[in-house]
């Protein structure tokens, strides 16, 4: 059971690691080959997107694939994990999340660690980061609920809308948010704005989970799919 | 009963809500971060193909997923929704729609309502929206009764194609019509545009509608399965 | 039965002008919103995948979904197709792509025939539809044999692919060739170029059909299937 | 059985060379038609990534669509080659790949074989190249236990990302790399570099091996997949 435990860290760890890698990395890389802000948010947003249908499909039946505190927090709530497990898996995810900066700054030769002076403040941002959190955890709680083999891909292709359809491009994730604090790159966050970052990451997340508390019941759900069985 | 309905409404606003915010937000990002319109329209494309995947899927089971009153007008005529639910579906869509501009705006820091500037108007145009409304509602009666577990990806993927063949970007939704009316950025369309185009998408969903009708009659479609089968 | 034949009829012409509609319209736009010929196939290229696994997933259940003479022709050659019913399919195929690249050009306020005047020919670009059309046959053959329900996504990444890996953008399709040669856009073929290109693409098909016809026989897959198992 | 061992190395050479042959050839389409690498470099992704998908699909059921020295080698480890196939995996691989490549060549009217002139050098280049092979080993270990009909799509979604993450590009297949060392263009590597690539790769291989073989011990899993389904 402890050794079990260990296993479902590692597979957070990794992938919390990976995922900040490919987050990072890609931000590096594009903004090296073009000029056009855009194409580089683009390939930013495609190599995001494919990774977290990957590790979230490969890791999941290890750890949950959460790699996100406030996605643990919201299972923690739900009663899927309990308090101390809930703790490790966010030190795992930060962790994991660290070492994938220092990872992609390795394989691009640039200094492992560099705090960002990317300026991400105001309330526009902020409200751009509760409605990206608000709509990660709509879609994977409405996702579980509605077809939960197709979770990666709905995880995926949301981070790939939300990349977009947000100010602040959709960090999500505050575990992420404390990683990109330290590269200096084109996805850094400058690490005094993290903190208002994160809190509104939860504030985000919480009112999806109440919303989802009551829209997701389970009786309407199969009240409705019988109805569709009998049309 | 009563809640259920409630509940599917909300589903229908909230979906409606994200499809817009989606629309207009990523349209707004593209502008600001690239010169190239087609690169724009390219990002544009990609967070709408995305998120309807995630909407349709997440949705589905607990409305049907519409998001669109040709959509909810076209399962009317086939006897899957009465009047009056069709009549509070349109509401609740059209009214999820607006608000998904609002908070579009909102993240952007742009004022929260500023009509639309941009004409989109011609005989072209309007012939664009009726091929678009036509392709998607063939999309769906024939995806339905090919494989209706493939519907989500089926809508994004012809969104995808639609915003790219058709002169009109395509449209294809009443609701996504006010709604972007409201917005006068990258997707938005001049009000006094707005009715004809609603009537053009209208008429394609009707045709479709009966073309669909005699082409996906049953007996046919089992015929041709077992005549696969038995080859 | 005739009925029946008349509504698969139908439906080859329908997908053949939805896709020629795609290939064409997509063309038009993007050479119209950007300078920049890479990102323009770029769009093209994305409208046509996407297309192509609605198109296959919605249809396949009543024609096929062969939109493709080669395609029919090989179909004939396994015994799927009778002579008769295949002559037919490759007139509906071709009616249904002109009409396609009409509306096309309708939507778009252009000439409804305008023929091409874009040059390609020479050896490089026939080898190149030799080989593209050799890989699409291929896709349809070991995909139908290894995972039947993942044809249409089989399709449709494949030609994604294959506007990019061959010098001709790969029509691999003599029905899109003759749609194609009316259009004077981003997409057009001049017409005394086409018969080579159908040519090359009918041989590229026939290649591939005798290749796959020894490599796929039901023994080695099965026997390599049962080694898998008990491994 | 000697005759479907040649099967199985037709299908592991076919695949190999139309894989070089997408690299190869999306890569001097791209740089042909845009100046911005960036742009470029998104095509070469899309492409890749898309044949990926299409070829392991295909091609998997009767020779489990290696295409990678690397990845033989820790079939060979894991006891599902034994090593004389092993061998003529490998040479299938690299016989294929170098097929690839002159057919990439032959189709844009380029000489056959160009020595590539691209300097890919250096620790951070072959760290790069260490993280994308033990990234690739990882997806496909991991993979395989969590859902092996999803690794098609796994193994071209993580190409699609390390194609952007990694400084490198990428290569994390020794076939390939011999392959592109003998194309002067896009995706070329200078004969020199490719032994240290080779070698980092393998290594790279080797310790994802070792992780994913502690990691997912059957027991973690199942007694996961327990906990998951009684909760």
């Amino acid at each position: 059971m402890k050794q079990n435990l260990s296993r479902r860290l590692v597979a957070e760890a990794l992938g919390s690691a990976m995922l900040v890698a490919t987050v990072v990395g890609s931000g590096i890389m594009a903004e090296s080959l073009t000029k056009d802000v855009g194409l580089a948010l683009l390939a930013n947003t495609l190599a995001t997107g494919s990774m977290l249908v990957v590790l979230i499909t490969c890791l999941g039946p290890l750890s949950g694939a959460h790699f996100n505190p406030v996605v643990s927090l919201v299972f923690r709530l739900r009663g899927d994990l309990n308090l101390s497990h809930c703790a490790l898996y966010v030190l795992a995810q930060i962790a994991g999340g660290l070492a994938g900066a220092l990872v992609a700054h390795a394989m691009f030769g640039l200094p492992l660690v560099d705090f960002s002076l990317k300026v991400r403040a105001g309330p526009a941002q902020l409200f751009s980061e509760w409605v990206a959190t608000f709509g990660l955890v709509t879609t994977i709680l409405a996702g579980l609920s509605a077809d939960r083999r197709a979770l990666p891909w709905l995880v995926g292709l949301y981070i790939t809308a939300a990349y977009w359809f947000t100010a602040s491009t959709s960090f999500a994730n505050p575990a992420v948010t404390l990683a990109r604090a330290l590269s200096n790159t084109f996805s850094g966050i400058r690490p005094a704005d993290a903190p208002l970052f994160i809190l509104a990451q939860i504030a985000g997340g919480l009112c999806a989970f109440i919303l989802m508390n009551w829209l997701l019941s389970r009786d309407v759900i199969s009240s409705a799919r019988s109805q569709e069985a009998s049309s």
